[in-house]
């Protein structure tokens, strides 16, 4: 007998008929022989209305009473659903983040799992009950409720699936898959059956939104395969796993409208100039993706690096302050997107990185900058250029 | 430093501008140089609708899961007035019912409390916190959330209170105090400074409604001195202490219409009668209150006694299903009310019930039957007849 993990988002928990569509994809693996294991967010808009109560009240409010507030959102969603199998006759036992034994550091609204301890969790499954945990949140040494912040729930279901040795852990959403390309851009954008959890991450990374980065990380980490799969079809979706059955040059085309250029031009050709830049921003937390320094010419370079663009005008702003770099010419573009391919055999294998550079050339769109690693190749383009820019390089690799 | 536990009912905490007052009620006490713990009950309506959202699910759910589901109300409201309170600028720190040390029975939605251990709750008085403890709710030996059920958050605020050796348990609430009778009823009724445990027992289950039975007899049980005050005005209200100053004859008078009577004229004048009437009764869980038995005439006797109205046809049927009682008449009257004068000192002293007969007699109200106690006189009336009764009675007492 196996044991799952089975994660429900809150758009799949919203209202009593999506909690019984959760409730009885459970209770099928359950009926299957499965033992298992539901994670599950707050249902649709109960975050966003306890965050609005918390606002009429205080501006500002202590982290930890956020957390205490917050955690009842999960509270709620997991005693309903075990209502909802109770009704369809499955035996189910609801059980909060310190009940389940997910103990966070007292980072309050940002906590990290620290470890789990699932005695309780074991002791129920082996009763043969479908187990039910309220994602998002923990407990820490000194007994006070945490949450785990961003892409908690399925942070908790990966961690919940490496404490039990499970053999799957199920993300279920509002998509069925990964794809090549987001399918409402791109014309014959197609799921993957599988992907591994680099490409995942730096698919994530640039805005697939499928799933969270620090729960591939996590899946990564204690080698969980993951499936995400659609709530609503409960089609087999994408497998996330270390390796896939046979790695492609490309698995995916992704898109970052969220990132702004700044460049640099002019500035001398003497060491310690991007030391002194880098330093100044990371002092700030301001987080740099690409950086592209050009080799030097006449004894003067140029540095070109992307933020996003939240954060530019400040970068901008630290650099022109900074006495001791000089420069020619400074500039911040914000009209820009970074089109990524992503791929696990990529490294392997050759011309991946000239297909793509073709198939924008036969767009006639003219790249900025270019930047690549192991499993991927990015470019910066006009953002105007975006959807044309996809389609053709998804139309070149997928085609 | 006196150490004092304040409760606020759901009313008191509904909405923002109320929390803010149930807040400034506890910094007072607070800047007054007090150690201060405060429970508190779901907001409002929050609990109605989460009631709501189960029944859409589950016609019966789990107990247990009805427990997981309703503490979210508490939490809500703890977290929610600890926000006030920092807005106020006073340290504050929520617990649910587990973190501070609440420990009840198993019996899930109506479990009793067998102990505190109320570590956490000194820990953070000690550094001069406000505590917000989280009413109604508790934690058993498995870990598992309970609730205490009917007037859960009083009890909570009593039992802490015992087990921190408090100064005093104020309840705060919708009204002032407890009235000599219910004011909306009765000109002239006032505000009693102090009454006793047992009065006000007494009252309660005549549906005086301003304590729980359960939190007054634990307040007797430990001798905690509990005030009723009202969150609106926070004047001094009623104290309910072991003894009061002085002790009054009368101390109020009740009425309760949730009275039905059923007689049995002409049983034979033999043992064992009552015996097979209340205990068939008693095994239907049906409770009567006042029972009443003529002395014998002509080797027959009548039987009267009140139950609730909720179970008087089922009563009556038990009865006339039943072949051992003989009778010679079988009536159920639900157009009754009991009228009962309540008083710690009135055993000491003569004359008091007659004094009610007194009034009675004057405004030609018939009395259908009579029982006593220590502390009380009741009788039975036509419903008909409550508001003159009543307002005869406190003239007579208190005019």
């Amino acid at each position: 007998m196996a044991l799952i993990v089975l994660k429900f988002g809150g758009t799949s928990v919203a209202n009593t008929e999506r909690l019984f569509n959760a409730a009885s994809i459970a209770e099928k693996a359950w009926r299957d022989g499965e033992d298992v294991v539901v994670v599950v967010s707050a249902q649709g808009d109960t975050t966003d209305e306890l965050l609005q109560k918390a606002a009429e009240i205080c501006p500002a409010p202590p982290a930890r009473e956020m957390d205490m507030l917050l955690a009842t959102g999960e509270q709620i969603s997991i005693s309903l659903l075990c209502m909802a199998l109770y009704q369809l006759g499955c035996p189910a036992v609801s059980l909060t983040g310190w009940q389940a034994g997910m103990t966070t550091d007292s980072q309050h609204t940002a906590s990290r799992i620290r470890y789990v301890e699932p005695g309780r969790v074991k002791k129920e499954l082996a009763q043969h009950k479908i187990v039910v945990v309220a994602g998002f949140q923990g407990v820490d040494e000194y007994s006070d409720i945490t949450t785990i912040g961003r892409g908690g729930s399925d942070t908790t279901a990966v961690a919940l699936a490496a404490a039990l040795g499970a053999a799957r852990c199920i993300i279920y959403t509002d998509v069925d898959g990964v794809y090549t390309a987001d399918p409402r851009m791109v014309t014959g954008a197609r799921k993957l059956d599988e992907i591994t959890y680099d490409e995942m991450l730096e698919l994530a990374s640039m805005g697939a939104q499928v799933l969270h980065n620090r729960s591939v990380e996590m899946a990564k980490r204690h080698r969980v395969d993951l499936e995400v799969r659609s709530s609503f079809t409960n089609e087999p979706g994408t497998l996330v796993r270390e390796e896939t059955m046979e790695s492609r040059n490309v698995s995916g085309v992704a898109r970052d409208l969220d990132v702004a250029v700044i460049s640099l031009t002019g500035t001398a050709d003497v060491p310690g100039i991007a030391y002194k830049i880098f330093d100044r921003l990371a002092e700030e937390k301001i987080n740099v993706d690409m950086i592209v320094q050009s080799a030097a010419e006449n004894g003067q370079k140029h540095i070109c690096f992307t933020v996003d663009q939240e954060h530019a005008a400040r970068a901008l702003e630290l650099i022109k302050r900074q006495g001791d770099v000089e420069y020619r010419d400074l500039a911040m573009d914000p009209d820009v997107s970074k089109i990524s391919i992503v791929g696990a055999g990529m490294a392997g294998s050759t011309g991946v990185a000239s297909d793509m550079f073709e198939a924008l050339y036969e767009q006639g769109i003219n790249i900025m900058f270019i930047s690549t690693s192991e499993i991927k190749v990015s470019v910066i383009i006009k953002s105007e250029d975006t959807e044309r820019a996809m389609q053709a390089i998804h139309d070149k690799f997928f085609g």
